[in-house]
């Protein structure tokens, strides 16, 4: 194990296949003997975990109550999780993190951008992901998607068209504005073949 | 019950008798025949009574995502209950509210006032309390009060006196920084003549 760890998110809207995505990208990084630890949000940490249960039980709370708990989750996801793992000098995926909150609170919901931002600066201090899978995909595509997967849909998934746009574009706009961070992986082919572009940016992008 | 309702809150340390006043505060004031909402924190609304459940459970947060946490059960307080009560011509008393953030996450356990002062601002979107009645008594005299009420010592009770002396210095210095909205009330005389003071105390403040 050589210096520091790396930190890689997932991200993208319903089924774009980011757990697939990030379970074969663990899979791929152990394989080269790399220390991997896979995680995602909400959740990820004793109390972070506590808190997503809230988040995904109906809690009846407003977009902006809802963003400050995606927060206090995300700190404590980052502070007995993922700063710790880096620390040791592993690799950490998380399937999600900060871009969520921007795309489903922020243009999905309608709070404040400029608001997320200050959250993010006091909840992360400075640990933003060395690098940023966007995984994307047209809305029709990943809502037929997520409905194969045969489970029950997800508060999200029960959302319109245009709140799905929304996402998508919001997610495009981040990757486009933080071109250093983030990359655009194209989601429509079938898992394997996302799976190789994946592994082939990360070798361009983490060396 | 003409216009809008006014917002108060008691702050102060632990035995200062908040809880005490805050019940004789809502009695005085439904006496002279004014509608009353009588809340508290962290809490007040069914999302932010679940946080609560997570935050004196011993969570294991560090103390800024305690301070996030905290910051997500009072905007759902404030949208949920306080701004709805408000609106209908009530008077609202909550039993602690933002300073005790200030107070405990800030000057308590070191989190930054500035990221607090910024939460604040986003979460409650400038509805600050019309008063705050800061209840001060000597650390020595709180705590052997908080020991006499015979139930198990809460988290904060079972921390030192340097860390109370910081939690009493940090409300005078929030009361002394915003005259406009606070007021010191002398907690140490037994809980009536406190209570006369406090309705004395209003009666100039919110005539």
């Amino acid at each position: 194990m050589q210096g520091p760890g790396r930190f890689i998110t997932l991200e993208g809207g319903e089924g774009a296949g980011k757990s697939t995505q990030a379970r074969c990208l663990a899979t791929h990084l152990a394989r080269r003997g790399l220390p991997v630890l896979l995680t995602r949000e909400p959740g990820g940490a004793p109390g972070a975990e506590a808190m997503r249960r809230l988040l995904l039980g109906g809690s009846g709370l407003d977009p902006l109550a809802e963003a400050l708990l995606v927060f206090a989750a995300r700190r404590d996801h980052l502070v007995s999780t993922i700063r710790p793992a880096l620390a040791a000098g592993m690799w950490v995926i998380s399937d999600r993190f900060v871009d969520s909150t921007r795309a489903y609170q922020g243009a999905g919901q309608g709070v404040d951008g400029a608001a997320i931002d200050s959250l993010a600066a006091i909840a992360l201090e400075g640990r933003m992901p060395d690098l940023t899978l966007v995984l994307d995909l047209p809305v029709a595509t990943g809502m037929a998607r997520a409905r194969q997967r045969g489970v029950a849909a997800d508060r999200y998934e029960r959302l319109d068209t245009a709140f799905h746009q929304r996402i998508r574009d919001a997610f495009l706009a981040i990757a486009a504005a933080e071109p250093a961070r983030c990359a655009v992986v194209d989601a429509t082919p079938d898992a394997g073949a996302v799976a190789r572009d994946i592994a082939a940016l990360l070798d361009t992008r983490l060396p």
